[in-house]
């Protein structure tokens, strides 16, 4: 018989076993820290009802979407009923207005999971990568002091993933729209080109993208759109920039909200002990312009601004409005940890770090073998993780195997230890060999092993 | 605009929260288990190329599949070139065929993921669910000791899941193959129907198992119907059982293999430290006929016999060669956690525990804002679990939602209690209440929330 070629198919992350712990050890953290602040864990089916799915006429959306039938379906010529969920936010209204009478609010759920998008496959894009959701969702209202947690959370979060300095910027979008109204800059289309050439300020000069705003179905005057730079191109110390913002002399309901909704996640920031070396209002970011009604989050790694922000997100004004009638406003950030492990991997900063498994029991003399059990039975039921090499084998070969395996301890006993009632432990990393007593080998492991 | 019906799909699991929250805890307690035996993880891509996964020719198993495709490739008219796995045990003979070089043998993983199965919708039968799968493989051979490692897994990890007494059900399938080569049952077809017939022992009576290896396509005669059910309805400790096949006078090749197999087995769960009270030699299980070679598993609650084999598998003999040239031979075993939670639920035996918050700081007086913020930020520090509560509301309605939700403690802090330096702490569980200083609350709630 003719063998088939194994292959993962394209566009998908798969890793090699330390390669996973290092990923899977990011996730934990991601997950401790979602915990740590309160948030509840929920999974959804991988697939959900395609017309709930895309029951927003989705356009670009639509045209990545996965969709899913069994043999039996395909043969009869329906159209599929089921689809990959693409993110997580619709699969969290769908389970919000579905669970509503069973959730308690503001209602404060975490989800890690992997989403599903028909990407053209090159480096770096993934057609099945992980998103690690937090958001807040209130009944009616929420207040806006649960924006001042989301960049709370994501300190805690990149400061334990150990990915070097980052620094989280933010904004409030009824600001931008504040100046725009005060600019006169009233038709929708118009502010939605503005607000996209404006988020390209970090990519181009100033006078490129005045250019822009003065171009193709935008077309500001020249003075208009140097005001709009002017506006939003400042950048400073929180405090300056808020006197920034309270010296423009606008005055409009929206920008008067969004300065004071920015005021108040300023003033709670230190509150919640986020120190300003992690983070600045920026206030040329603006984010997509559906979605999004006030608070909008961005983290960059300051060593490596090409990845672009890692961990994004905001506030908006009804989550589940095609579902319910119920007002569900909320705020919320995601990682996208499959791209963001891609580019730390690329960029050296994610590497094989040490093993899950502890202590490797070496197999020094294969009539000992119940001996060896015994020993791994006793590190196991410690709480130590402890592989037995069940399978003879050279002992130089037994330690190349720990070394490259990236487990730090191993154990040796052969006849003459075991009649002293002793083993000898070697710490792969540093080299060193220990004489132990038999008995105390556990303690003396788990003080080692945390 | 009219609303769509929010509805999870048929046939899969969706929890609220503190039920995630249990189920979360048996998936961490089982990787747990799995890490301490040093099993190492692997995750794979939910699909996979459509004709890798179904290089067997299926037959039952492909017409559960469920394919993938994008809008476009229906569109083109496309076959679908992508599957959904509907186990963990092709992707990975997939991931160590293609990866073989990569891995070191014999290679020790664990992979929990979601799996994907066409079922016919009913309660207790899941389109999505969970397995949480070890496997050992060995590269041209693999010692049988390996074999006794998976009862010291499946001990330790149901040990701890807390659901209640089990015990582990194990056989050689060559005993039973050299069973019916000492009784003349030579025939591949008419052993898989005499095995699948001697599986029923545990629902049937003897003489209903005598009558049906009687019938239609087996037509054994009444002596030996009888004999092979002497042979295999032996019931008793392992050392009667030894000696019960040691004293049939059967003496074929396989036979005595998988005796000595069995034997081996017996001896090293000793030395694993597993007690006979959790396992015992059951001749009359078999498995599945193509796939397991020697030694199988099952695992049974015992007070819920009614929910079949919680956990299973056994050693089978080349576990890629659809993909390699290489001879792998593996042993491993699987537990369903998505239908045994199921089973768990109806059985009353999951219910709702403590949340993973393990603290609420309440909202005494909105003007103390600020000084709640810092506590929160304080505990979360300390590692504890806080949800801070940031919105306005009656003390009564906060400790009632504490209560519904799990949380063990309350922290409430009035302009009294702040002038003292102190903090109120209430246990939710007890409906004790303390004063607490406010500098050692972090100390305080650690010592009690582990």
């Amino acid at each position: 018989m003719s063998l088939i070629t194994p292959r993962t198919p394209p566009g998908t992350m798969e890793l090699l076993p330390r390669r996973q712990i290092a990923f899977q050890r990011m996730l934990d953290t991601i997950r401790r820290g979602y915990e740590r602040f309160g948030f509840l864990p929920v999974e959804t089916p991988v697939f959900e009802v395609a017309d709930v799915l895309l029951s927003k006429s989705g356009g670009e959306t639509e045209k990545q979407v996965y969709f899913v039938q069994s043999t039996g379906a395909i043969e009869q010529g329906h159209r599929p009923d089921l689809a990959l969920r693409f993110d997580l936010t619709v699969p969290l209204a769908r389970y919000v207005a579905e669970h509503e009478r069973d959730l308690a609010f503001p209602f404060r759920r975490y989800q890690m999971q992997r989403v599903y998008r028909g990407e053209r496959a090159q480096k770096g894009r993934y057609r099945e990568f992980y998103q690690c959701d937090i958001d807040v969702i209130g009944k009616d209202s929420l207040p806006v002091v649960f924006d001042a947690e989301m960049p709370a959370v994501i300190y805690t979060i990149f400061s334990e993933l150990d990915v070097g300095p980052f620094r989280i910027n933010f904004n409030n979008r009824k600001i931008l729209l504040g100046l725009f109204e005060s600019l006169g800059i009233n038709e929708p289309e118009t502010r939605a080109l503005v607000l996209r050439q404006v988020d390209k300020l970090d990519k181009l000069s100033r006078d490129e993208v005045v250019g822009l705003l003065q171009g193709d179905g935008i077309g500001l005057d020249a003075a208009t759109a140097g005001r709009v730079l002017d506006m939003i191109g400042f950048a400073g110390p929180a405090a300056d920039t808020l006197a920034h913002l309270e010296g423009l002399g606008v005055d409009t309901p929206t920008f008067r909200t969004g300065l004071a909704e920015l005021s108040e996640v300023v003033a709670a920031l230190k509150a919640f002990g986020v120190p300003e070396t992690h983070w600045r209002v920026n206030l040329a970011i603006a984010r997509g312009l559906d979605y999004y009604t006030g608070t909008v989050y961005e983290t960059f790694l300051t060593d490596h601004p090409g990845l672009g922000s890692v961990c994004s997100g905001g506030r908006y004004e009804n989550l589940a409005g095609l579902y319910t009638k119920s007002k569900l406003p909320g705020v919320g950030i995601s990682i996208g940890l499959t791209r963001l492990f891609y580019a730390l991997e690329q960029a050296g900063i994610v590497t094989d770090g040490p093993s899950t498994v502890q202590v490797l029991v070496t197999q020094f003399d294969s009539a000992l073998l119940p001996d060896y059990l015994a020993i791994g039975a006793e590190l196991r039921a410690a709480g130590i993780n402890t592989e037995i090499q069940l399978e003879p084998a050279k002992p130089k070969k037994q330690f190349a195997y720990a070394d490259k395996a990236g487990i730090r301890f191993a154990v040796i006993m052969g006849p003459d230890e075991k009649a002293r009632g002793e083993v000898t432990v070697k710490d792969m990393v540093s080299g060193e060999q220990a004489a132990v007593a038999r008995a105390g080998l556990a303690d003396w492991l788990r003080t080692r092993t945390g």
